[in-house]
């Protein structure tokens, strides 16, 4: 797909088929995803790929209740190894660069699913420390968004943008 | 382009051809950015689309002299509007969503950037302090990246990326 095209398209799946998402297809929009840029190279982004069915069960309850995650085939997590990159940059990058590298590869990922007809949704809305207990993720690993992907069982409603003139200036606020 | 070949063939461009980019080019650019998704869909991005020059030097000087952005014949400053984020989701509004929501849209318009044959850099590190003072941005929208962009002067060099074997996990860490 033309990439305008994909990046006007992909709008949030909320509701997927049971249908297998093949490893491959996985490893396609995770390989997009790295693609991203990130502050000075550093790469803080780690991915849990989820498929087993009770932990997906307990992200969705993580995720307060919100029920359409454990009802996709796979769930990727994406999470920021807030130590290197904070090792790197300080509390600037903690609290900024950790958000933003992963949030770009996130994007990434998304698109590149949108591109090969899965469907995904950003879910920043989890309690993390559960989500760090479920995943046995170590202290130092943070996870920023829950992404549910499978193929969409429904055409997608999509939402409703804001037009530039409400959001852009020139030179000056 | 095909999306999976702008999202590899994307790489940070620092050095700009003088040539002019169009308003519709910018244009296209920032239509991509709002595509993102933002949690509850509220949009909280702000765009500053910088052509004067003695604003785009004085951008450089808040970015610690990073000369590349003034050579830009274009710079979009990426804002949050924090007020709005937070208005709906407090704190995680706040720190969370808001980088993340502004992140996603930078990094669409990087690929639609890239689409068109445009360069562009994520640049990360500035005083925020100063980049508000300059842009005359009110106390409740942050600044969250500076993006010049214009046509690339060289063939960028590609950043290596970590295997997905060193950032991949399976149902847990």
């Amino acid at each position: 797909m033309n990439t305008i095209e994909c990046i006007k398209s992909r709008s949030s799946v909320r509701s997927f088929k049971q249908d297998e998402v093949s490893e491959k297809l996985v490893e396609e929009i995770l390989d997009a995803a790295i693609r991203a840029p990130s502050a000075g190279n550093v790469q803080d982004w780690e991915f849990i790929v989820v498929r087993n069915r009770e932990v997906k069960a307990r992200l969705t309850e993580a995720a307060w209740g919100q029920g359409f995650i454990s009802q996709a085939p796979v769930i990727v997590v994406v999470c920021s190894n807030v130590r290197k990159i904070s090792d790197a940059y300080g509390e600037r990058g903690s609290s900024l660069y950790s958000i933003q590298d992963t949030a770009a590869a996130t994007q990434n990922m998304m698109l590149a699913a949108c591109d090969k007809g899965l469907g995904s949704c950003w879910v920043g809305s989890f309690n993390e420390g559960k989500v760090k207990e479920v995943l046995v993720l170590p202290a130092h690993v943070r996870p920023v968004a829950i992404v549910p992907v499978g193929f969409p069982a429904s055409e997608p409603r999509k939402s409703q943008r804001k037009s530039l003139g409400e959001v852009v200036h020139k030179d000056f606020y």
